[in-house]
């Protein structure tokens, strides 16, 4: 079998393996279609509307690429292996939700990262144990230890699908990264990944083009404060149905509003998984269209904004300190004459930091 | 004023005119952000995700180079027409509804440019009758006739647009047309576009391009095929409102449902443009999604069909021998025991061509 | 071993073979970055300055692309023929001379293929015999027909990348091709190469961009006419040494303009080859920048008439009328005061076509 | 009067200026034809091939976009303003002999700007003191300073030029700047040229690119060993010449060979000035060429290697301890058995360095 899909970013994707076909075309896969990789960015980048099912694509593409690169520089990946490696990366963000890392902590208290294990567990089951291999790879547990860099380290082909694929579809090119020469400079040594020396300057590249797209893109002040607004709308609605109010919205979405759920929930009611393997960036969109003419005036009014483009302001400030904070959301409740309830909405702070490389969590290394 | 927004295709688009900022800062322009350009071609090409507003701003910006290029040459065009111009395209689609051509005729029996006039007119009462130039060019009642040919005629603007972004988006190489050349082979003659003699080879070009692009693209089967079943959702739902059963739906998508409206409606009854405004692809996906567990089972098996994309076959056939149709629709209704009504979802036949280029609708002229 | 080439239109090549590193490293081979591609065309685009090592090698790339594919769907390869034809396709432009097709039969009578295969067979000897495959290929006398017709027929590497490198130099939008998916569309039946149905399209859009390119590029008027000039430049120098003028040159293209030579000559006489490898554009360039200030009037102008760009006139008739042409002659002749021997260099017919199909000489076959 | 030319970098270039387009066509700027912008570059990357004139052509493309932008933002510039900037930059570079700045000091002691000034002197008596403005921006004399940065600056168009065009054509993707929105960032503040401060992460980046190119391009080892054995040869050639050695080269290069020239020779001969607007890229290497054969075993060994690629070792050292290098020399000379007059063609020490930015020259100044 042999299929091949047409990729803007990489040219062509090939898969010709059962298996994978098989969880490419499963409904929990395809469901990324509706789930778009950078949430509210298109409000300022128009482009950026593509999915979480392209990106893992393109993740997976690169893993067949980089997995080949090193075959051929002698590491040994059996067939297995690689089927494993490539399921692992197909699937690392299946527990994705609505808006993405907008929404991650606002529809259930989860990391994505915990739901896709839970999704992949469930699918092994349904496919006879055959994702074993990917399991154990995803949650670094197989033995040969680059696989599961490969799915997840500084120097991943997660973030080198994402920072090319960002990159193309804001048509930010301060983001462009040369990842087919970064895969062409890895290589294995005792088990790791490691870069060869001469790859030193295209890792450079790729740290600084990786802070660029932070700043320019993902922290965007307009990007974030709609991002800030959306998980306003969400709280708001949570308090309503909390209050016994009437709120339209799927019943899946209606789930999460009316609950508290954490990890453990998930574990022990499927009721939670099946859930949110049914909702997607349309069942909040709709509903907040909906919201625009509910009676709650907060409710509506955020919507509004939202779905308008009538943002509220935002403000970098280099400071903690708590009483100057305060004294700032003092000033606009005054200035605003909002109530203690309508403040909690129309102000937030939160603490945002772009490091280009974080040392003491994994290094990427060269090989001497 | 000034703004800038970064787009992929055409590298920058500026925006310097305050009535232009303020009709896209309009929430019936920036509805068409929910609004997908290729309806769900998305199927087949994962990056064909962008939207109505994306290929209106795209399409604005060529028509700025384009009217730079014509009054180099000598074409007298006043600010005002120039602007005029400008609005006319960027409101072209404003009419488009839910999933574009794709529902059509199926949500209500209107062609999309007499909503787009529809609302262009309501936004001029708004506008205090700024937009009465662009109605005029729009609507080929200006005397500069090249303005409306820029609009809308064999090579306007609106498909320079959309065969690069189409191309770009789908990674389909083939369609890549060479637009800043022709813009720059473009001019003026008796108020009339003509295209110089030496840009021949491009509109070749182009034309096959598009034709391309048709067949590799648009028309694929397994793009037709999907179109065609969610014509027949929309159908079916349509069908059940009709015999009184229960159905969810965004309130504007209902009202859609339960009538059988046309342009006469929409224009005695304002209440017909109001909810059309208050629709967009959200809401047909989200209903599709619901309806998956309706207790109608075509219904039912439909959405699952197309949400998981079981997609139905699609065969070409250079007939319209009705009897031979029949036929075919008679063995497939006896194979799958399928009764009178439910063939009429499962069968749907229809016809589609690609022509390069009509010579009988306007000529593409060129100037000797 | 392995080395890595920046290549700006196909990303990476890689050579990890190493007869063909050591041919790559052939002063042979080598003396193909000093032949441009597109002899004068950079005179009208200034981008085409590219070489013919830069071409073959980009072939050569494209044929290890579609022999990975052909040995994906069964077809059955070994290692010698497929790094047959990838030397055969590395050395099909091998006796080009300066300025590549231009000059073909002025600097000597011979075809470029014939040369191509001289100097096959003296590599041959040098590597013991390790070309045999490469030149039964080449000369299409090895069974496995495809791997020939890979090298040359009307859908071979060559094209591909010629198509897709001068339409990159160049900026000609136009001549873009889905080089990629021509490839992945190829497939093998009866040792035949043919294309798969669902590739007919991009195969008419292949032929359409070749014809194109030809029109924009290839034949265009400032081209062909300051192609005609040089030729008419090594004509009047070539008359003047056999009058017994003096004369600056290389050592190399002296020998080429003081005789008459063909392809026997090259057999016979190995002096021929050892002169032929010895020279390149840039001999040439330097000869005509002398010749600018030589004493011959004709030979001196027409040199700066190429240096400093004042070209010739050109013209396109559909005609072979020679008494239409004759009298043309005839009256340029008179206007400028031109004797019999001037009006040769001055007046120039030749013909031309852009056939974009031929379809008596090997056909484009398609898989049913 | 209006041309067009085709170029892969920015697209469509246009001339409109009957003074720039004979400026262009004079027999001096087309010159640039013959001279490769990266020199030797071309031994690592094959597609850096490309011409001084594509580039200053590209950069005066630039600095038409520049001056628009500005313009816009309310700055001052007439229409002879305009026109002396892009003459400046267009002519910036014309004081470049054979390899650029490979042979800068070895051909005569002189900058190529010192150079680049005498011909813009020469060109405005030619042209009836029309060049008066442009040689005033060239030489930072004119008023308005922001046209000199634009021209010579940390952040000249000249810089955005070679690094877009030098990334294009070398392949090496680390090196993409983004010229457009740097350009859309630039504005003007008494009189001197500004960055707006949304635009430092742009500036960072572009630094980073630039860097990274130093690194991975203009100081990649074989390219600087592929230049210093350049400098070697024609050492070696003008010391032969002093010994009274017959050597062949067109008779400007042996002007040059034969003598050792500084500015005021310039300034006070002509004839020096005409025989530098005499040589060209194919001057020295048809010299090369022919100086394989040459008796002197020295210079046949140097041009061998390098028309065979047969170059010589490069270490970087972090040292400059004379001490230190004199023993690596000797222990080089006793390897090979060199005597004192062959290991200084054969052992050269030089140093070089890659600062991101030079804070003490002139520094991006950022407006706040």
């Amino acid at each position: 079998m042999r299929k091949i899909i047409n990729d803007p970013v990489h040219g062509f994707i090939t898969i010709d393996d059962e298996l994978i076909y098989a969880i490419i075309s499963h409904p929990y896969y395809q469901r990324l279609r509706h789930i778009k990789q950078m949430a509210l960015a298109y409000l300022v980048y128009p482009g950026a509307v593509h999915t979480r099912l392209h990106h893992s694509l393109g993740a997976y593409h690169l893993m067949g690429k980089a997995l080949e690169e090193l075959r051929q520089k002698g590491a040994e990946i059996t067939r297995e292996e690689s089927q494993g490696a490539q399921i692992a990366i197909l699937l690392h963000d299946i527990g994705h939700g609505p808006f993405s890392h907008a929404l991650e902590h606002t529809l259930a208290n989860i990391q994505h990262e915990e739901i896709s294990l839970l999704i992949m567990q469930k699918l092994n089951e349904e496919f006879q144990g055959k994702l074993a291999i990917a399991i154990d790879i995803y949650t670094n547990q197989y033995p040969k230890k680059f696989l599961h860099q490969l799915v997840s380290s500084q120097l991943d082909v997660d973030r080198l699908d994402y920072l090319a694929r960002d990159s193309f579809f804001t048509g930010v090119s301060e983001g462009v990264v040369g990842y087919e020469r970064i895969i062409k400079m890895l290589t294995v040594h005792q088990e790791e990944l490691l870069v060869e020396e001469k790859g030193i300057h295209s890792i450079e590249k790729f740290l600084i083009a990786r802070r660029f797209m932070y700043w320019q893109v993902y922290l965007h002040k307009t990007v974030l404060s709609s991002e800030l607004l959306l998980v306003n709308i969400l709280k708001r609605a949570k308090a309503l149905i909390h209050q016994g109010k009437n709120l339209m919205a799927s019943p899946s979405l209606y789930f999460f509003l009316s609950k508290q759920l954490n990890l453990d929930d998930f574990i022990s009611n499927p009721v939670c998984l099946s859930h949110f393997l049914n909702t997607n960036d349309s069942d909040v969109e709709c509903a907040i269209r909906s919201w625009m003419q509910h009676e709650d005036s907060i409710l509506s009014d955020l919507c509004t904004r939202l779905t308008n483009r009538k943002l509220l302001k935002i403000e970098f400030l280099q400071t903690d300190d708590q009483s100057k904070i305060k004294s700032i959301r003092e000033k606009i409740q005054q200035q605003f004459s909002l109530d203690e309830q309508s403040i909690s909405y129309y102000f937030t702070e939160s603490t945002t930091s772009n490091k280009t490389y974080n040392e003491s969590v994994d290094q990427i290394k060269n090989f001497i």
